[in-house]
């Protein structure tokens, strides 16, 4: 009883940590909105991962590029609506203020604010009068615990401004940002739908170095198979399974955004974003056959790892049927000897043991060759 | 034979509780109209499972509202057709006088009545000249038995009036009403259509909440059969999956029926409900990706389950093969100077027996040590 | 060899059986027409059935109804052309002269014919200018044998008349009958077309009570896999597996064929009768639905089953291993003492075998204290 | 070595044989065109399977008909130009003059004559100006075998002829033949396309057949796999299984062809033709459905079969566990007191050998009663 | 401690091979881009895999033909733009100056190069106002590790040029040049589409001979299956499914570009070259046919090789169980009368020994029987 209430102590504490880290978590979030609660209401519906709110604005031109750190958003309001592209990057979304205040001066209607805050929106794309709301996916790899990590990136994007929301520090943008600093390949000249694409672009090839790291896994795991399968291994491919679904659910999902971005039913996207936007879709699909591919060959390392484990088994039984069957007959026959009986003529016999002793013999090698025309006797 | 018997009373037994509370009753329902009775005959087919039907009355615009149980149900018809809205909420459909009441007065076609009152109807939404009726199921999950409940709600929604049926007492709309009465986010200056969405809304939260329960089942299962897999983990895992199936039948076609829906092609649903009824078909595509995503992490527990069976069956295996195959050949060796021959010159050598355990002691440590190699003394 | 030969010969038998009530027989039909016989060639294709075809006639109108059994098929055709609407229910298909004259009077095609007189045709609708062919199946389930029965309905619906052919006596049309007698529901003022919904609709109907049924068994062998997992219950799920396939084949091609009627592509059927097709589309659907959910639960039983069978294998293993772990090192020092050895000390100290019998016992506890440890003594 | 060696050379004659009749030969043929050969290269690629091309004609019209055995190709061309209908059918791919001199004749595409001579072509219907060109499969079972044969059968089909090419004497068009003869079923009063309709009809009815004679079998295994499951079983399903893959290779593709002719895509189809031709597109999408649930019904025999050896593996490893559980104690305790300690004194008690047996009878029976109760002694 | 370490030294070096020839090497190209680098960036990210990029051209007319090997692109520019088909092969994509060379002449995308360059793309076809690209794969298969090599080609085709770029020496286009040498088919006098056409056609009919190679394997796997099955088997048909997971990459998407060539959705191809590009698209449906075919068939060896393991497991058992209990009994006898108790009054009776000897026999002999008749003595 004691062991019983000792486990249902430890199964809470385990319940407590899965909120935080566990698969229900990162797939439909933990703190949802209250049920029932008004639709459009406000409120940040996931864990509060960092301490204050952090805005970086990036307002450039072809000419000029200025970079800095906000106290307040208003601020970057002036800029915002000015023609040249203004990207204000905002980390952290505990302090629903912030994107409220977006919202009201933005006309950003409720309902894509509030997807906004919940941080576990399925990818999309959806557009608005005066600007479109992308949704995708940041994943990150744990090299540790060989974990996917997944948090959402929203992207509101009007003609002369580009709002991002995460809701951690540390984003995979840094090299566009380096790209805007040294204007390198024409993007400052470009508008916001193109800065658009250059942060979806950074997003999804690193899908493709998460795939790697996970790729690279899975033929660690196939070479641990084939030389120990122990039930360690058979968790690890479990567990990556279940890594791959949480990749699935952020790629699928947004190649049909992107499909819908690049064949024009987004207005603000310009046509030559347009064939960007192909390119980026194409490497989607890439990255969903690779899965796919990934998936298939974790499943035939599952196979080979039931046929390797009945296989030891087979193995296993081989030794014992082999020992077993060639002494159970000899001990009988020693047993069968060791009897007191007054009347055993053969015990008299004075050639007897040793005869006995060659039949045995015979007997034994007999059955060894028996087992080794079968193949029992190893290979 | 008496055996036989009790055991075809006990089968009865179970048959009449699963007529009430089994699968097959959650799926195409108990008592079935009467084959071949007329089309559009109308017949309560469920159980009954309030004692008195209750109608429950809120009437509002923007301005007032008015809460009220009435005793009869034309009571409210007079304020039905009045513009303000005017939500009828009827707990019990065993009367079926009251129904067939609502439809003589609204006009409601037979067929569609007929569905109201068969309660395993597939979710759906039909159009009708004056009015549209959607039919959906409100899931429950019971933590004890780790079973999804499923009830049918039917929605007969016009220009002026609302009309929600349920089997039992107990929903998840008391959210919605505390914002009708309260006023909160405009929903008092919204129509019917808005109070339809308002409450197919808070339906699909609840199927979060469901999710998020059987999610964290599910992790739970994967970590006993990591620590111990038992028969009885394996049938938690079938049950689960069979109230997968459960939750399943009730979310993918309202998926279907919130597309057609959200896409304008129901009439009396205004442009702007349609955008909020697009935001419920995202959270139903959402449902419908983790309970697929979940269904897929049972199967790989199953697996899992699997894999840890045949692991321990090896391990059993392995021991009594370390055992036997180590003590086999030494009791043969025992046997054998046990026999009594009179001749056997072993028996009198006097190192004899000392020079025989040294023998069987070596042997026994050859063993153990072709074993060791092997990796079958445990890792 | 003689052995064979009787092996041979039963075969033969069971062939023969299989013939008539097998899987195939249920499948393709037992007698095809002669390969390559001509297109149209009027032919009944499947077993004789009943000894003598059976023709009963029912023409009503909103006023009057009259009902009788005719002895030759010529004598409905004058009555089938006037307005009121005529139901001529045909019993036994061996008798090909019957379907012909029909054919030839109402130029019915000939193709159509063909398709009425081999009885194993998928469900289908056709439309010809003056009437149009409905194919489908009626189901029965056989308690006794958990096996389902599969007969073909045609119907030939023209504007005034509706020609029903069937290969045995016995039905599930006797409530629509009921109801034409009695004129309830309007039935008797309305038209073929919905003379054909109705039976249409009665035999979908009884798909549910079939459903049901096997439903039913499902759930039994759910609790007797938990119970006792014996092998007969593997070849129950597989039957009722199969039988399952008998089920899908006639409901699929129905709902598609059902599809094209409600939508209106099938001249004939008003836009009233229309309305009504859609609720038996409807039923349909929750057939498939309901019946892909049973072949899950199937699935999953079988899935059940094999982990039940490998859990007792795992439980008889531990059995045989605590036992033979146990015995077989205390066996060897038993024989080890029975050995004849001349000098062997042990065997005349005085206290030896009492403390044998000590060390043994403590040999004895010990193993069983891991066994226990390991949880292999039982739960 | 040695034995490698002559493994080695078993090898290579097997995939000699293999080229001829394996699945691969029946998958993309053996002997392909030489690589990046010019297309439209006329080249038969397909074994020589006939000495001699035969050529047969027959020239018919609802009045005469004429049948003959052509010498050279060229004696029908002025026939086939001629109104009344020209089938001319050659056996035999090999002189690939005779199919050189139709499409210069004709004007059959060069690539259209590629496909007739690659004897591994999908099933496919192309148009072109002056005539069609379908390609399909000819069906044979191997009764001794189970296996499928499969022989391509191309159609050219212009306004007044029709020339079929195959690669061997011997085709299931003989009824066909018969009815011309006879001019059953007015066939002889109509064109080419009717014509070509014939012939495909009687290869799709000889697919029932050949599925018949596969469901037999399967039948027959199902059964065998009940009463004794041995690997040779195994075999043969999964030689079924790879059988069924040459079926579904000739039907689907074909299906999709029929499904574009009857569907008015292919001129040069008269539209009474297309109704006959929806007939035998019905057979198709019968055939599939039926191969589709040999298909179900073979893998569930699989399951059948494993879960019937683990069954009876169980059955072995109980008698084991029976037989070892009970008499490796009594064995001990025999043992026990066939010591030779000088000092044992249970020996020296009279009844101790008695009340030993007894002993020993009591715990036999015990765990012959433990057994029992759990069911482990037969069922 | 150490053999961890050296364990992990060698997981490092096997991840190091595994980066040029692993799997995930062929699925997403080792060296990516450098992450967030400027899309249309150009840079080789493939290995370097020869030495000096080797520039073939071959400009020919009906009339004439001239082949030379180029020392810079720049060479071929005024020929190229020049009316006579020009066709220029670069073997080797690390000097990107060549790559970038052609983009500048002719007016080639920045998307379109870094596709070119980056050596893991889909196969895939893209239009362009001035060209066409088609991306494709050309698959070898190494006899001796069983692995299909992917090397990437890329067509750039314009109205008067065709540029085609591979990282290797060595391609499949021999005899595509042969034709061009001898105007074998005239290809001579049709423009680059044709030309085109030719490539991707010797590519697809190599995907053949590869099918071919593996089939053939497949086959030889299934027949080593019957006999012998090893864990060897198993690992081979799990690389084999492996690498038929790289064809199927190889081939879907091809067919999709392939069909988008023939339907005429790609300007530059004319209308016959369209006809020819449906055979090719024909020819790929059959590669990716029979692919799908092989992939069932593995499965299917799988299964195979899995009921075969248990078969044999079972003979092991079985052939332990009859040992061990015909011997066990026996044994219990035999050491049932070496006991040592005085009072043993057995072991007096002079015939008890003959009389215990016939006995025994008499039970193994009964035991024998049993077990014949259970047919546990081998087939």
């Amino acid at each position: 009883m004691a062991a019983r209430r000792r486990g249902r102590a430890q199964v809470r504490a385990r319940r407590a940590a899965r909120a935080a880290h566990g698969l229900m978590g990162r797939l439909v979030g933990r703190v949802l909105k209250a049920p029932g609660s008004m639709p459009g209401t406000l409120e940040h519906t996931g864990e509060k991962k960092v301490e204050k709110v952090r805005i970086r604005l990036i307002d450039y031109d072809a000419e000029s590029i200025e970079e800095r750190t906000l106290a307040s958003i208003e601020e970057s309001f002036a800029l915002a609506d000015d023609p040249p592209v203004t990207w204000v990057n905002i980390d952290g979304l505990h302090d629903i203020s912030v994107a409220e205040a977006v919202a009201d001066r933005f006309g950003v209607h409720r309902l894509a604010l509030e997807d906004v805050l919940s941080p576990t929106q399925r990818p999309k794309v959806e557009e608005y009068p005066d600007h479109f709301l992308v949704i995708l996916r940041m994943l990150t790899f744990d090299e540790e615990t060989e974990t996917i990590g997944s948090e959402q990136l929203s992207l509101i994007v009007g003609a002369t401004y580009l709002f991002s929301f995460q809701e951690r520090f540390g984003d995979v943008f840094e090299p566009v940002r380096e790209r805007l600093r040294h204007s390198r390949g024409r993007i400052r000249s470009r508008g916001t739908d193109y800065l658009a694409y250059a942060l979806i672009d950074a997003i999804v090839d690193h899908y493709f170095r998460i795939m790697e790291d996970v790729g690279d896994r899975i033929e660690e795991l196939e070479e641990t198979v084939l030389r120990e399968p122990s039930l360690d291994v058979m968790h690890r491919i479990h567990h990556l399974r279940r890594e791959m679904l949480i990749l699935r659910r952020a790629v699928w999902p947004l190649r049909e955004a992107l499909g819908r971005m690049y064949r024009g039913e987004v207005p603000h996207v310009t046509e030559e974003t347009q064939m960007y936007l192909r390119d980026v879709y194409d490497h989607t699909v890439q990255v969903i056959d690779t899965s796919e591919t990934l998936r298939e060959v974790l499943t035939g390392t599952m196979d080979l790892y039931m046929s390797g484990v009945s296989n030891r088994m087979n193995e296993v039984m081989k030794v014992l049927t082999v020992i077993a069957t060639i002494f159970i007959p000899l001990s009988f026959f020693a047993g069968l000897y060791g009897m007191n009986f007054d009347y055993m003529p053969e015990l008299h016999v004075h050639w007897a043991y040793p005869t006995l002793l060659v039949g045995m013999g015979a007997l034994a090698l007999g059955m060894i060759f028996t087992f080794w025309r079968k193949g029992w006797l190893g290979r």
